[in-house]
């Protein structure tokens, strides 16, 4: 982490993965980020992977770096302990991370009866109102039935990652710092939507994909892994080992085949059908198969490890299909000798130590600090009663005894 | 898009999704970004999806609201205006988002030698400075083995959604903002860097596959379209269309059972394995061998007109899969009756008008306006070079006939 964002305080009234990513990429830029759940934990307390004693693998990697208050928020006055939070007084406060429904006693305009320049920003599904999770997102625009293999029919495949919930968490960052920025100076308030629908439906204008279904009047084909418009696809060593190769410019184009020793064998191709496909990506893609097999062939012809030579020596643009457990044995792993190391072991409240990310870019000019652990549930709930609320000792006592709030 | 972020002004010298979807971002909350390119255009200026004339489609949708200014960036005085150009001075200015080389005339020292406030964002493959793409980054962090169905044995599925490239530009806005807010107060330039890589890497973090791995000491199975840890499938009505449902909290659960009126049947299992569904999403996931066959053959007992009625009828989370043309048809069509809406009718330099998303965020007290369509390459070039530079008609004259710049 690192301190970029200086007198930043949000409060964060959520679960899962949209908003509660936003405010952990704010809480690794330094912002203070005070995470309000149930006394017993929010939806996504026990949410897999969790370890045998049930603690949750995921909750601690979402939430590191953030103040814990547990309240129970059925109760009346644990509900306008959390409206108290949010809209606290202060410059550099007053800003709300939710997927709360957008009605109810956490919605925009009742904040703002409590402070006129509130923030909020809140995730939700579609932008009429209606629910959706980044799944089902998924499914309602398309890309499923274009990933995998065309052998697949009509059969959708849906993504491991859930990219929606992370793009529109790192919207939602965006947007409530840009938002705060304009608040210096306008002195403006704003209520922020960002729907996991309109996260999707941006991205098919952005990249093409509506402009290609409305001018050209047609989709792409399911292409199993073959890059679209270039040159990439996966291949398979000697050693049965599969790797991703792609060639975009001009000159990852001739290295590949320089690397490999395919000059001749594609010139014989350029030469028969009177193309360059140095000069034009979408050729390499046109004439796909013509090309695919000398390279398979090619790669088909070396060990993983002579394979990795030979690329290499070139710069090819390539990579070896790892497996999860491969990919953190080998990329996740803290490295003591660099500064800027994304991983550090850290403590987490589950009692394991592992290898645990900050921010996923580095600031070349500050220091990297260790990352933070999660929070245990109620951690903070004292500390932030009375350094935000500013309440006394016997008032916070008397909000435990109520069962109006709870420690870890 | 929104009048958020006043007086900033961002230089971009980049090509493809990562770096120009960020200033993308920017440019829609009100930013003012000049993208630099060479006189031919960059490597993306040809990129698939093309119209017949060969006008790309992509570079249109990731360039909306910019400024372009064709420079030959072969030659050494065009190298210079594209280092004046980033490094003017002025308060919101001095701000650069790249995908070039780190070293080379666009590095960040030699542009701090000119302005020492500089902020420069930098995005790129590897942090370690090696060369990757989306798909080799993917590749190489184990998502395409667990993605589709368990039937493809160890053959990856590639997804077709560039997440990493996207992900690197909104984490590089979100950081470019944050530390354009740090420079306000400390004057401090930075410079910062995007590797595609620890975008990955660290989502593994977030989301708990590191955990797994090191302290569990596994990693999921490859479960085809089966969410992870609760209950959700794709599943097929009897007209054959498919349909994406997920219950993830009780709620959601309990409408499932309802609308698809197989309680009794569920409460059976329930009964025979002494669990609760309801209270713990896991099980519905450990046991899906059990639920999913209730589930399935409730569904295919309805059309896909009587499935959405009575799901919806219980508001439970589902989608059908749609194609992507469909998925445009229905969900990416302006309304003219909603000014909030993400869609307009915008017409675009390759002489098209199609439909064209502004921010994926809404800000409710703001106007929204029109998305801009992207530039013509060269378009700006004479007004950028007067009004950021300051020259003169007659030098403008010049750069011209020399060929250091061009116009649209």
């Amino acid at each position: 982490m690192y301190s970029l964002l200086d007198n930043f305080r949000v409060v964060e009234g959520a679960s899962f993965i949209a908003a509660p990513s936003c405010t952990l990429h704010l809480a690794q830029m330094g912002a203070e980020v005070i995470r309000f759940d149930h006394v017993r934990g929010g939806p996504d307390y026990g949410r897999w992977p969790c370890t045998d004693d049930g603690v949750s693998l995921y909750w601690e990697g979402l939430n590191k770096g953030k103040k814990s208050i547990a309240i129970d928020l059925g109760r009346p006055q644990g509900r306008e302990l959390a409206v108290q939070l949010a809209t606290a007084p202060g410059e550099g406060r007053g800003m709300f991370v939710t997927n709360y429904p957008v009605g109810g006693f956490l919605s925009h305009d009742n904040l703002a009866k409590h402070r006129a320049d509130m923030i909020t920003v809140r995730v939700m599904g579609w932008a009429d109102g209606s629910t959706a999770f980044d799944y089902t997102v998924n499914a309602g625009i398309g890309y499923p039935l274009l990933t995998g293999p065309p052998s697949l029919g009509d059969a959708p495949v849906n993504h491991v990652l859930p990219a929606w919930d992370l793009l529109a968490g790192s919207h939602a960052a965006m947007a409530l710092v840009s938002a705060e920025r304009h608040r210096q100076t306008s002195g403006a308030g704003q209520e922020i939507l960002v729907p996991l629908g309109d996260v999707g439906l941006s991205t098919l204008g952005n990249l093409g994909h509506v402009a290609e279904a409305s001018v050209l009047g047609q989709q792409r084909d399911r292409l199993g892994n073959d890059l679209y418009g270039a040159f990439g696809r996966d291949f398979q060593a000697a050693d049965g080992r599969r790797v991703m190769i792609c060639a975009i410019t001009a000159r990852q184009w001739n290295s590949l085949l320089e690397a490999l020793r395919v000059v001749d064998k594609v010139n014989a191709v350029q030469d028969e059908l009177g193309v360059s496909f140095e000069r034009d990506e979408g050729l390499r893609f046109d004439h796909r198969d013509r090309l695919m097999p000398i390279i398979a062939d090619a790669v088909a012809q070396h060990s993983s490890t002579q394979l990795a030579r030979v690329l290499d020596e070139q710069n090819v643009c390539w990579e070896p299909y790892r497996s999860m457990r491969e990919a953190v044995a080998e990329k996740c792993q803290p490295d003591p000798h660099n500064d800027h190391a994304l991983f550090r072991n850290v403590e987490h409240p589950s009692g394991h130590t592992y290898p645990t990310p900050g921010t996923s870019f580095m600031a070349m000019g500050m220091q990297r600090q260790t990352p933070l652990r999660a929070p245990r549930l109620g951690e903070h709930t004292d500390e932030v009663l009375a350094q935000v609320l500013g309440m006394a000792g016997h008032e916070i006592g008397r909000l435990h005894d109520d069962g109006v709030v709870a420690g870890a």
